[in-house]
Formats: C-alpha cells, structure tokens, sequence
C-alpha cells in the first residue's frame, strides 16, 4: 500500500512540475524532459509515472480540476444560502495566486485541446463538472425562495457558466483590468440580478 | 509603390500561413521554418518579411483583430438598431469557419501571452478595442430609448464585454454543446434583457 501512496504521490509532484513549466514557458516547453529537470527527477525514472507526454497532460489536466471540485465540495453550506452560493462562484475565477496558478495551465490546456484530439474528452468532461456546479447553484436559489420560481434552471445555469468563465478569462488574460475585487463584484452582482429577476 | 503593396501581402500570406499551422498544429508548431514552409517560401527569405518569431507572431495577431474591426465597420446601421447591434455581437463569436479560425488563432496568442510578455501589449490593445465597441453599441441602445435612460453605460459594457467573451471561449472550446444557433440565441437574448431592464 505504501508504495502505491508514493507512487500516486509522486505522480502528483511531476504534474505539480509540469504546471510550473508551463506558467513560466508556455505549454509548447513542458516536454518530458523539462518537466523531468524542473521536478528533479531523471528523464529516465518519468517512464515509471507517464510513459508519454498525452498521459502526463492528460493527468495534469486532471488535477486542476480536483483541485478545483475539492475546493467547492469542502464549502460550508451551513450559514446563509446566497453568501454560500457566491463562494461557489469564486473558486471558479483566479482571485488568488493558486486558482490564477490552475487557471493558466487550464486555459493552456484548453488552447491546445483545439490541435489536440487527446485532451478534447477531458475538457468536455470538466465542462460538464462545471456545468453541475452552475445548475446546483441556480437550484439552490430557487428552492430557497431568492430565485423566482419560473426560473428556467437549465437555461440561467448556461448563462451563468457563460458568464463566469468570461470573468475567469479576463481575470486571467486582463489582470490590470480585471483585479480580483472587481471579479468578486460582477459575480456579486450576477447573482444578485439572478435573484431579482422578473419573467 | 507596388513594391511596398506587395510587401505587405506577402507578410498577410505568411500571417495567414501562420494561422494555419497554429490551428492544425498548436501555436508551438510554429516556428519560423515551419511557417515558411507553409507558406511556401524558403527559410532564409522569411527575413524580408518577419526577423523575429516575435514579430511575425504580433503581426498575425494583429492580423485578427483588424479582419474582426473590419467586418464590424462595414456592416450597416441603416436599418434596426437592435438588429444592428446584435450584428456587432455576433462577429466576436465563432459562427462561421473564418470567425472560428480567426478566434482559435486568437485563444492561442492570448493563452501564449501569459508566458510571452511581448505578446501582452497587443492583448491589452485589442481588449480596449473590444470594449470600445461594447460601449457604443450600449450608448446606441441608451440613445435609441431601448435601453433605460439610467443604466450604467461602462458597467454595462464591462458586464456585455465578459459575457460575449464567454459565448466565444464556450463555442470554440464546447462546440458540440455550444453551436452557432444557441450563441446566436444567448447574445439575442442578452441585449433584450439589457433592454427591459429596470432600474
């Protein structure tokens, strides 16, 4: 058991080193050869973690979004309703140094799914995870009386995921224009406008 | 005179044989040689054109924001306002093949850019000319009467800016959950709801 706890560990170590690669050099530099020096490991011993750079981005991918899942599912949904649901919105945009950490490789990651077949199913997969969360939100606003009840569920679950991975996006790609206290507010916002909707 | 004309085309036909090997092959693919092959010309007579991978990848991104400005200024205003600015919207998001291509090359510049500080400038120039753009189609609406009289033109532009950049991360990233009709309907959708929104 023990060994294999090392193993999965270590294996987290090297996509750690790859997303490291990637922020400071782009995706084009995390070979396995770079991502082997920058985790200080050998080229040779990688073969016993990822034996092709597919496998190694394909897991990286992967723990962004556990990461990401951990940090909502660990939430507290025990105060009030509305304050709990913006704290599932924030976890989805870069207001700290590790979402903005995650968020690059994953918006590095998504750019090359586009020429990359092999990392189009696990982007599709996220998108899905997340598409969950925005509907669990919407839910839960309108079972607790904030939303109208007319609410369209599905339908204001695809505008908010619209919306807050625009945030996301301009947080990242825009951060003198879109500071972490101004990402906070048009979530804020958001949510707000959605609970004040009328027909 | 017809030298200069020249010139440039044949930088356009290099930038466009950029986009072309960033599509197929991921934005780490292409290198100068690898550009210049594609283009059809050799290597060493790249240099008229482009010194630096630098410049001939700001060139081509440059490239896509003014095919984007250009298709934006030659659409007509004679006719609708609210037709005409649902127009505006609808050529920031990936409906046809050349707007997919462009925006693909586009996500890839700007997913590039968080490692390639030369490559910054440019994604801060295109995103005030976004917004730009955003502004006037929310003041035209503010001065037609279809939009409230007190609405918070920037904020609104600020809100529109974020939520069509999501639409086009979601249709190029998701385009099986995300095709053109429903982008068409949610960017529709998004400027009726500007306009009946109250105070």
């Amino acid at each position: 058991m023990p060994k294999i706890v090392d193993h999965e560990q270590q294996k987290i170590k090297v996509a750690e080193a790859a997303w490291r690669v990637i922020r400071r050099a782009g995706i084009e530099n995390a070979s396995v050869r770079n991502v082997a020096q920058e985790a200080g490991i050998s080229p040779g011993s990688m073969r016993h973690y990822f034996s092709t750079q597919a496998e190694l981005f394909s897991f990286s991918m992967s723990l962004v979004s556990e990461r990401v899942t951990a940090r909502i599912t660990s939430l507290s949904f025990d105060r009030p309703i509305l304050e709990a649901t913006k704290d599932v919105l924030r976890e989805l945009v870069p207001l700290n140094e590790e979402s903005r950490s995650e968020m690059e490789v994953w918006l590095a990651f998504v750019s090359k799914s586009l020429s990359e077949p092999s990392l189009r199913d696990h982007a599709e997969r996220v998108y899905g995870e997340l598409r969950s969360a925005m509907l669990l939100v919407v839910r839960v606003l309108v079972e607790y009386g904030f939303a109208p009840k007319h609410t369209n569920i599905e339908e204001e679950a695809e505008r908010m995921h619209v919306f807050v991975d625009g945030v996301a996006l301009h947080g990242l790609t825009y951060p003198n224009q879109m500071p972490p206290d101004r990402m906070e507010r048009l979530l804020d916002e958001y949510l707000e406008s959605l609970c004040k909707k009328q027909g």
